[in-house]
């Protein structure tokens, strides 16, 4: 527990930080604030997930127990990782009109926020290079830093595109396993799955291209993996622990769900789907939902659960670490969804 | 006019390039048409002069006649300013509510695009790195680069969170000179004038820290200039030129004008300044600018302008040429904007 506390406790460090930049760039005290009160409110109440799989994988690699100096670099890095989601999150609550995130109303939802968020969560983006900056402009891996944030940047937005334009564009038949992939890979897992990692084996100077594409290879299955659970629980998950009510359904999104139940359903189980999905109304919902349940949609996701954990074992036991890699690196994220229920 | 023809010629070689990276990431087709669309819509029909400006410092700079490859890379890098323009007008065209940009409807506006073009001008800032990587992976100046646009990114939403905060507040006592300083030099001087020529310079490799910083003091004066312009057209300029009817007025913006007419007026003036500036309707508005004229502000504008334009040529003549850069490419930036009434 004291890597959580440290690390959450680097987040004042580079807030106060920041202030001061601000500061010296003679911006009006209330425009600081403003900022401020952003930065606290859309990195709050997270798991951190995201920031603490930077620093374990750090603390994994290094050799040595890791300098102070060292332990500082990494919650840092972990809490730039934090920043990113944090910045996607208030773009991805506006477009999609959403009202809450972690059990509180979205940043732009506020009365004096509204559409200005769109710039607040740009200001957070670029937070991560002012600090990347302040912090490793003397590291060796400084570009390739720079060039894991953009490159994640990049990802996010395309699989953003590619998710939202499938759901506007109503047609059932887009929903597609090969879509699906793609989506899934770029919208969550590089940033959710491959970032964390990519960035603390930079910082610890694991830097071969080939060990990096494989680690690539398999961290972007695990992220897929993730991606289905949270949209199996979108439709099955228990609200009381999950902590919210799905919509996917009504917002015609692109989901394993659907993906699967088009592959499962005959002629008329089809029809129906493709009147009833992306309809926004219960009577529709319930319809849709009754067919996921003639299709055993739970059975064939816990089948299927089962069959893709063994797949990423056994990726995972053959992985070679004489390059520098340590397989509990996955073992340890892997661990920390396997089988989840929220 | 080669110089234009080229430069323009230059943004279809990079969007095909873009369009093949995408491609080879396995992005639909549908989606690499959208961004294709919204890259062709966001950076047509705009006068070109920063993504130029990069162009002719360069020529300016290089000693020798420039060869066809550096001719390519100061070309693109005028694209990377044109780009990140466009992605920033996007944002401010949303959060302002605005109808129409280039006398085209906003790309927001568009009834196949909404809120999702949050996402697509991500999307073209984050293809700057994308090119920039492409291009100059391998140039000295590739951390440079970055750092700039960076920089360029964080000080547009700064000067951008400070206007639209201040215009907010409704607070008329906060329209101050120096409050109109920070928005004017962040806002719009660092990218429009400052990053331009910082790109070109770093290309040419007329890097020395305290040139730079020399350059950038006199840039952003100009810049300043500019946008005081900006404000006066606004009010006083002729729609029928400047194709546009301002509506800084009502949207309470902390401008020129604003401030200017603020130390000159009585109490009374301030009273109805303070009443009717900013508020919703057309009789608040020809009240702001019956004070605007007894104040006589277009004297004053004009008294300002000539007094400006000898600073800043004063500054032009005074800048030591010796470490390589040339007080001509001042003089050219100055002379595209000096009393331009559009």
């Amino acid at each position: 527990m004291a890597t959580l506390e440290t690390f959450a406790a680097t987040r004042f460090l580079l807030f106060t930080e920041l202030q001061a930049d601000l500061k010296q760039r003679g911006t009006p005290s209330e425009n600081i604030s403003r900022l401020l009160d952003c930065l606290r409110a859309t990195t709050e109440g997270g798991k951190l997930n995201r920031g603490l799989t930077v620093v374990r994988t750090g603390y994994n690699l290094l050799h040595e127990h890791p300098t102070p100096q060292e332990q500082e670099h990494l919650n840092i890095l972990g809490w730039l990782v934090e920043l990113f989601q944090a910045a996607y999150l208030i773009w991805d609550d506006i477009m999609d009109g959403s009202e809450y995130r972690r059990g509180r109303p979205c940043w732009y939802k506020r009365e004096d926020v509204g559409l200005t968020a769109v710039n607040d969560a740009a200001m957070l983006k670029s937070c991560i290079f002012v600090l990347l900056r302040r912090h490793f402009r003397n590291h060796p891996e400084y570009v390739a830093f720079m060039e894991l944030f953009h490159e994640a940047g990049f990802r996010t937005e395309l699989g953003q595109l590619c998710d939202t334009a499938t759901a506007a564009g109503g047609n059932i038949e887009d929903m597609t396993a090969g879509r699906y992939d793609f989506i899934a890979r770029n919208k969550t897992s590089f940033y959710s799955f491959y970032l964390p990692v990519a960035l603390a084996m930079h910082y610890c100077r694991v830097t071969c291209e080939e060990v990096l594409e494989k680690v690539k290879f398999v961290l972007l299955d695990i992220g897929v993996y993730f991606q289905i659970q949270d949209d199996f629980l979108d439709v099955f998950g228990d609200p009381g622990i999950t902590g919210k009510v799905g919509t996917d359904i009504q917002d015609n999104k692109c989901t394993w769900v659907v993906v699967q139940a088009l592959q499962l359903s005959d002629a008329q189980q089809r029809q129906a789907l493709s009147e009833s999905y992306g309809k926004m109304d219960m009577h529709h919902e319930r319809r849709v939902k009754a067919i996921f349940r003639e299709l055993g949609m739970d059975a064939v996701f816990s089948d299927f659960e089962q069959r893709r954990l063994d797949e990423l074992q056994s990726q995972i036991d053959a992985f070679d670490e004489s390059h520098g890699f340590k397989r509990d690196v996955f073992n340890t994220i892997l661990g920390s969804i396997r089988r989840r229920n929220k």
